[in-house]
């Protein structure tokens, strides 16, 4: 039986998350907890709720945090939007497709899937073709930022489309907010989910949401309830007073993460400090930077360079080498996590995350010195040399 | 819009939850972030199934802290132990009676409510009629300590009962864990779900569940798929390797809340330093001092003395004050939550908890003193003068 106090090593996090967590939110973790219900408290959900929309780029009342993970961020657009007997069109290019199309069966409705290949954007084509053949379908649900393969698709376009054949849109952010351009309102996107732990920088735990009033129209007049009671929105909007001004009067539902929201409020005041277009600019120099290292090392990328999202990077393991060897290595001698491949990936592919406060210049060169170390320790057929060199020139220029 | 970093007042936390939070808890939560995937954190993981099977008292393997607040560990309970069509035998005696009774029917089944006074225990024998007129009940779901009212129901015969019933047992455990004797194995429990924020005194955002391998049989065997992709145990328990044992190959489901986790392992590997025990012989001997001195100060208990839990006081305002004004002033004067009634109690009840770290001599004295300050400046009907000593006094007895 354990008895002593869990003392975690200190690590550079650079896989798909979560990514390097600032002091200054850590130390906001740390603060005292209140009472759920304490004026105090409300007034940060305000707060909260006030900086989220910010970040997303949308007046939605409805835009808090959903007190669970990412996936449980999934499931409430899912659970409230989703009745028995609908259709909805989902995108799959990467494991959160296949977890999307899950939600959508587990609601009742059916999944009418359009397949890409692993690692390539959704096409707008492809799905337009799906909309016109399922003139029943209510909802067009795909993943923003595939956080499996490093695919950047286009949401604009997207939403234009489904905006076009009246249906919804549920989309995936959760590797997207607060590393590249999104837009909630000016594109229109009904429903949309984040996570903290990538671009924001703040611990995993919570998904913040967005919903438009085309979408809370819906959960309102829906024939069946919804199925999860702890996702139900119509609850949750009275907890966050979303259907209200700031400061309206909150109904108890459940009790919020008050430390974890304290976090993830100081992880949005940091983000409005540096300005949203800031960080995206950050985001894509890092990622210049990186990219400019891997490839002098003769790494090949996964997806196509017009395709691919600056903040998860994807590159193939040399043939012959031992990818887990790799990683394992890399964690044991130099402190440092990348993430493995996962489904048609696995054992193939690594994912370079350059997330939120891992998106600095130490952390690439930390990054592109370590593999290059460990890769010309074994024999690995990588150039040899001129790797930190290359993302030096490239963060000058 | 917001650009200034929140930092909250310093609150004594008396109310029904949150309670106080222990600085060395404060202290683990802010250690830095690493990896869910990280051999460490699998290895924390692993440790944190053993502390949660010391607290439950449990030799059950799928014994984990579910990745959200106690009312998702309520509906992880029910979204995978209840099957369409199934009945369940929902006892009622406060708010998460009704909760459970909503639970049971968004999963399709049928509740059939066993109705009990607001501020009374759940009694076997009408439980005992229910199980009998219904043998085609599948499980009996009841709170053993209610948070709304401070009402202790008898876990250990109601559990006999349903296992005579050859039904599962479903136990809201949230006030409990850590509060008052608890006994899963013992007892015979199936299905048990607590919170982090109230007897264990860790941040709210967290969930400790344990199944018996009876209920992990049930979900196993299901006809239809768990309605919750985040909650279904089948993929939680791989994530967990729940099935498995220690260090048995973890598959990826969700993000863990990894610093919620560090604030949950310390706070078990304080319960365990003080042994579960002694954790429960003090809160009952703070609850005896405070009894005494709320008393002495006339004040009424809502729930008879055989049926009351230490951890959680529920009194009635006297005739004439306005119960809310008072802990607006409390909370202003004194920086002391305690909590409102909820429900049928609303406006005329307070709860004042000694929960966890909250259960302490001093926050006893800071509570008794500050109240009948406020108190007799109202002329409220109260016996002055005495409270504090009378306290004073069951202490040192």
């Amino acid at each position: 039986m354990v008895t002593e106090s869990f003392r975690p090593p200190v690590r550079t996090l650079m896989g798909p998350g979560p990514s390097d967590v600032h002091p200054r939110m850590l130390e906001a973790m740390a603060r005292p907890t209140i009472g759920h219900l304490d004026p105090c408290f409300v007034g940060m959900m305000d707060e909260l709720k006030g900086l989220l929309q910010y970040a997303f780029r949308t007046e939605n009342r409805l835009t808090i945090p959903v007190s669970a993970p990412g996936s449980a961020g999934m499931e409430s657009a899912f659970v409230n939007l989703v009745e028995p007997g609908d259709t909805v069109i989902v995108c799959r290019n990467g494991v959160f497709g296949s977890r999307m199309k899950e939600n959508v069966e587990r609601c009742g409705g059916t999944a009418v899937m359009v397949e890409f290949d692993w690692g390539r954007a959704v096409r707008p084509e492809q799905v337009e073709e799906a909309l016109a053949a399922h003139p029943e379908a209510t909802a067009l649900a795909f993943v923003m930022a595939e956080t499996s393969t490093g695919a950047w698709s286009p949401a604009r376009e997207l939403c234009e489309l489904a905006r076009r054949y009246d249906c919804l849109t549920i989309v995936d952010a959760v590797t997207a907010l607060g590393g590249i351009p999104l837009e909630v309102d000016a594109w229109g996107i009904d429903a949309i989910y984040a996570g903290t732990q990538k671009c924001l920088s703040a611990p995993p735990g919570l998904s913040p949401v967005s919903f438009s009033d085309r979408a809370v129209a819906r959960v309102q007049s829906r024939r069946h309830p919804v199925q999860s009671w702890f996702l139900d929105l119509n609850l949750v909007m009275g907890y966050w007073g979303g259907s209200g001004g700031a400061g309206s009067k909150r109904a108890y539902h459940h009790t919020a993460p008050v430390n974890g929201l304290y976090g993830l409020h100081e992880a949005l005041v940091m983000l409005r400090e540096e300005g949203l277009e800031n960080a995206w600019a950050r985001h894509w120099r890092m990622h210049a930077a990186l990219r400019a290292g891997l490839e002098a090392m003769g790494l090949e990328f996964v997806v196509p360079e017009d395709e691919r999202l600056p903040q998860l990077n994807a590159v193939r393991a040399p043939e012959g080498v031992d990818e887990a060897a790799v990683r394992a290595e890399l964690l044991d001698r130099f402190n440092l996590e990348i993430g493995a491949g996962l489904g048609d990936f696995a054992g193939k592919v690594w994912r370079i995350g350059l997330m939120g406060h891992s998106a600095r210049a130490e952390n690439v060169m930390l990054c592109l010195g370590a593999l290059e170390a460990v890769l010309a320790a074994r024999d690995a057929p990588i150039a040899n040399g001129a790797a930190t060199a290359a993302a030096g020139a490239a963060l000058a220029g």
